[in-house]
């Protein structure tokens, strides 16, 4: 049960942003740019799944659940892979994207975890400036959602497959027009 | 020297908001209903005080800095009044802020380290559920921030009486319409 009274039933940051819509409206357009804009060489499977690996390491399963369904739903993978994916599995990613990854790991640790050896790896393998921008700012503010979903020890289902059953709709719907109820 | 190139020499989160102005503005949005929107019963400094402390626990030294100034400012500390609040003094704070900064530093270590135990010292000391879930969302916020700052490694000025000094300004502009150049 979470430790305030959301007046609502909504799971995970649903209920959050229901309770407090004014905090929300900042918040869901954070996501929407960082997760989902198309001016991105990050494609939105690949911007999920650094969401997802962050979500992961904090322990937190509501987001690593709604952000792994949607990773695997754009970038055509199922549970079993994300996870493989979560715990270390790289052999399926380009090698900009395993950089990526462990640039966001150094971010979930704080962000003097990041080395100038993490940034060389990651130019080395072709990223760009923006793309190191976007996962330190994609690892970071999932290190907010996550902390305020679990801080406030919000409420999750606990099957999984419901996440990958809704993932095609919160595909379509993005993060801004979700309705709350 | 920041890990890329920002096109600009302005210090910690300014560099990087003129950089990606597209992500600033929800994240200076966020900043302003948190920690300046009036209808809140937390002070605007204490609400700094608490991005202080959770900058603090993170040796973000831009954003403590910077928020600290803000925190001086508003409840007319001095910097080694902050300074003793951010390493545990805590005898003129009310029953209630000091309850409310253990949530924080909670917040700081993850979101799961928030105990019932935490949640119940703060409703004894008088917090209400606003207060509780802003302290959370400034806590968690503030872990990005910090994360943002950092993890990019960009630069800050590192005489501390050049933040007191613009602590005024600061407070009269707001985080929304603050120039960025």
């Amino acid at each position: 049960m979470p430790y305030i009274d959301l007046q609502n039933e909504l799971p995970g940051i649903r209920g959050l942003m229901a309770y407090s819509p004014a905090t929300a409206k900042p918040l869901n357009e954070l996501a929407e740019i960082l997760l989902r804009n198309d001016e991105n060489s990050l494609s939105r499977g690949e911007r999920e799944l650094i969401a997802t690996y962050v979500s992961y390491k904090n322990d937190c399963f509501f987001c690593q659940n709604v952000h792994g369904a949607l990773a695997g739903y754009y970038l055509r993978l199922g549970i079993a892979e994300i996870d493989a994916i979560k715990a270390g599995e790289r052999r399926q990613l380009s090698r900009k994207m395993q950089a990526l990854l462990q640039i966001a790991a150094a971010v979930q640790q704080g962000g003097k975890s990041v080395t100038p050896s993490n940034i060389e790896a990651a130019r080395k393998a072709g990223a760009s400036d923006r793309e190191i921008h976007d996962t330190v700012l994609i690892a970071a503010a999932f290190c907010m959602y996550n902390r305020y979903v679990d801080g406030l020890a919000t409420w999750a289902p606990q099957d999984r497959q419901f996440y990958v059953e809704r993932a095609p709709q919160r595909a379509a719907e993005g993060y801004i027009n979700t309705p709350l109820k």
